[in-house]
């Protein structure tokens, strides 16, 4: 039975107030996605940093943060980071073959003037 | 004048001992670097995700952590994500544009066939 604890609140094993900041964000049907924060932001963090944001753009960086802890999990050495080179390298290999095929046009039209 | 202390240990006010788990990521001359991954992740989750890689890798995890640190303090709610949102459109923007030239082409060699 799922307790009327938000995830972040059963994690840290406390009392869920009214006004928990972690409880919109993390509802106790998913508790890996608090534990993923917290292991790689802490607690206190996340919390100061959803603070800082307004109620509208909470739910926003409440994702993000958990998708750069997910992805510092997988790869501890890299996290995002690694996504953002590979993307790069993607970036690279689509242009230069879009390089290569306004050469094949310039060549054909080049022919064919 | 540049204290012997990391910039970690100056910045957490302690004594830096000879085995300090930041100084060879965090040289005095860059107190930034470490305030920046103070503030995003604490330092004791700095210090416990170095320590859980071998000592030829923290350097690299070093630098990441502190890229995607820059990236939240400049972009609270989307982080690295907001990085990776805008590679995925440019990815998305150059495949369109190199499935122009590839329909350019096969239009030519259609009327030159």
């Amino acid at each position: 039975m799922i307790s009327g604890r938000c995830a972040a609140c059963r994690y840290l094993r406390r009392r869920c107030p009214s006004d928990c900041i972690f409880a919109p964000y993390f509802p106790p049907n998913n508790p890996q996605r608090f534990a993923s924060v917290h292991r790689i932001y802490g607690a206190s963090n996340v919390a100061r940093m959803l603070q800082q944001l307004p109620f509208y753009l909470r739910a926003q960086a409440a994702d993000t943060l958990y998708y750069e802890a997910e992805r510092r999990i997988g790869d501890p050495i890299y996290g995002c980071v690694g996504v953002i080179s590979r993307l790069h390298e993607k970036i690279y290999e689509t242009e230069c073959e879009l390089a290569k095929a306004r050469t094949d046009i310039a060549l054909v039209n080049g022919f064919a003037s």
